[in-house]
């Protein structure tokens, strides 16, 4: 196998296909990125039996075949050479030798052969949006899926589309984020759970721009991504997501409208008091047009007031400061409407078209003087 | 006590009596600030026993006295305030309130009574130099001092002063830096051991501008270094510094010109094959006009040629490459000159002018093929 590409060219591919190299492994060859050559096409290989990216390269093929190679030094020796052409070059006994203008690396290789080929997919008719839509979707739910593996579930997200309405929800026992965008295209309804890991990976490879499109596909165990000259293949969570519906219905006794940054910034000061292990609540107190957050903790307390526009019933009502800075820090409206019922009750931030809905539940606090 | 300051006149004050705070200690009155307030000044004290740092704030005070407030907690609220005029007011036990706009923390102070006051210093004649020159200084020493403490004096700097002249020497058992400057003024003959820490710290604080002066006291113990509106005052490391003077002179037998910054690329690419724990070195190759570098580890093999311009004989020496790397980061210089003897005797990088003298051991290794 030989072949010269730019620097530039493998750096980037190299980059994406890191995604999809586990970090631990008992299976050494998933520590490789196979570099698959036929006559005409480059492609390097990833798969971390979760995750599997395939991605092609633009270069110059001199001789087809195929090599397994540690990513982590390949790319660190790729990331250091000059910015000019590369040659890769592998011998019978899988040798490569990597070399750009004088300078030349020669390391093992090893055969591509035990590697775990990605599944092979029927691509039917995909379901086709931006790839800035899917990143966004993603950067704006994500943060609420659980990261416990004893409930396999809620550390995906619900991926449900229906007709031309894409929903993705995330949940993890204490507060549910739900986001909705259009697409062009009506699609056929499907409602599947995608490991959060793999939209995480995702996400740090989209280019995120508005004119560049992704596609997706999916079968009963797999959902595919299709973007630029990379395809990102992952298991689907097997299982029955959460209903949610009637979770987010019902009424509400105080409707508030705060300025979403000033809240966000006032409940980060109020935070700097609270450690970790104390879980203290930043408690609100909403009354006429105004609202009171104050914190109590071991290290001393804060206390800080901001306008408000209030409708209906005052109110006193602790959260965890957390749970609130992530969903504000996610919506893109200067304005954000908060619905609350009662102190044990769930509170909504959500706008009226119900783009997006963010559900948090309240934390018990001792009434502080 | 009561003080009213701009927010980025309090966190700028902050920032640098940080750099004196310890991060751990079992005199906890050490990790606190001392605000010190009289009636027309507010300092901000901290102490960690080697360190110790005043500055002064600019703001209005409107009740003098002090206080001791834990500087991590002091500093994470002034952080995140909003950019306005922020009060502090301490009452008769030292609760002390920080109010900015609509926001107030409330923290317990304690009596600055027990924090052990920075030694008095006598300030004779200064020695002056721009804090830019200072800054430099130490940043092309620093790095080769030996951070093991058994060895005390290996663990600073000498600053040695005749007339103008003013050198900084640095050295860990493998190798030497010395660096030296001229100053507007003639200085009495001084020559002291500053602690690496010190400068480390102070470092961060100057501004590095050639137009910001710095003025250095020296005493049989401390060495003060005064600007903008902070003192820094450190101790002495007592004892007799190394002679260096005969390690630096003596012959060679082959001097090479390199591109600093080519040498220094292709040292670094090499180092990627190189584990810490192996010890490999970097193997240089001078022949006619040409140097080959070399390296070998379990990993694989680099090798590079580059140009070079060379006097006397040809030689195979090898080295530490992070030793090589240290001196070449910091030498201003396009072209470097490299002076070696034999595969066992140090190698200098030094300028004509000696303004700047790097002595590096090499290291033994096997001939490589």
């Amino acid at each position: 196998m030989r072949i010269t590409c730019k620097k530039s060219e493998i750096l980037n591919s190299v980059n994406i296909s890191l995604k999809a190299v586990p970090a631990k492994t008992t299976m050494p060859i998933l520590e490789c990125i196979i570099i698959e050559v036929t006559d005409n096409t480059i492609k390097f290989i990833t798969n971390d039996m979760e995750l599997g990216i395939e991605t092609l390269v633009n270069g110059t093929v001199t001789a087809p075949g195929s090599v397994a190679i540690n990513a982590k030094i390949f790319s660190d020796i790729i990331r250091k050479l000059p910015d000019s052409d590369v040659t890769i070059d592998t011998d019978a006994n899988y040798m490569t030798t990597i070399s750009c203008e004088k300078s030349v690396f020669t390391i093992a290789g090893k055969s591509s052969e035990e590697f775990p080929a990605l599944p092979l997919i029927e691509k039917k008719e995909p379901m086709v949006l931006s790839q800035f839509s899917l990143k966004e979707i993603i950067r704006q739910t994500v943060f609420s899926i659980s990261d416990n593996e004893s409930n396999k579930i809620m550390t995906g997200e619900l991926f449900e589309i229906n007709g031309d309405e894409f929903k993705v929800v995330s949940l993890d026992g204490h507060r549910i984020s739900v986001r909705k965008i259009f697409l062009k295209n009506d699609f056929m309804a499907t409602k599947v759970i995608v490991p959060g890991k793999t939209l995480n990976e995702i996400s740090k490879i989209l280019s995120g721009e508005m004119e560049d499109e992704v596609r997706i596909f999916f079968t009963d165990k797999h959902i595919l991504f299709e973007f630029d000259s990379t395809i990102v293949l992952s298991r689907l969570i097997e299982g029955e997501y959460y209903k949610i519906n009637q979770m987010l219905s019902g009424d509400y006794e105080t409707k508030i409208s705060v300025n979403r940054k000033v809240f966000l910034d006032c409940i980060d000061r109020a935070t700097l008091l609270i450690k970790e292990s104390e879980k203290k609540p930043i408690i609100l107190g909403v009354t006429e047009n105004s609202m009171e957050l104050k914190v109590n903790s071991t290290i001393g307390s804060m206390n800080e007031e901001m306008d408000i526009v209030k409708e209906g019933k005052d109110i006193l009502i602790g959260f965890n400061p957390k749970f609130l800075m992530d969903a504000l820090r996610v919506i893109d409206d200067e304005e954000v409407t908060i619905y609350m019922t009662n102190p044990k009750a769930p509170c909504f931030i959500k706008n009226e078209e119900e783009s997006y809905i963010y559900l948090v539940l309240p934390v018990n606090f001792n009434a502080v003087k």
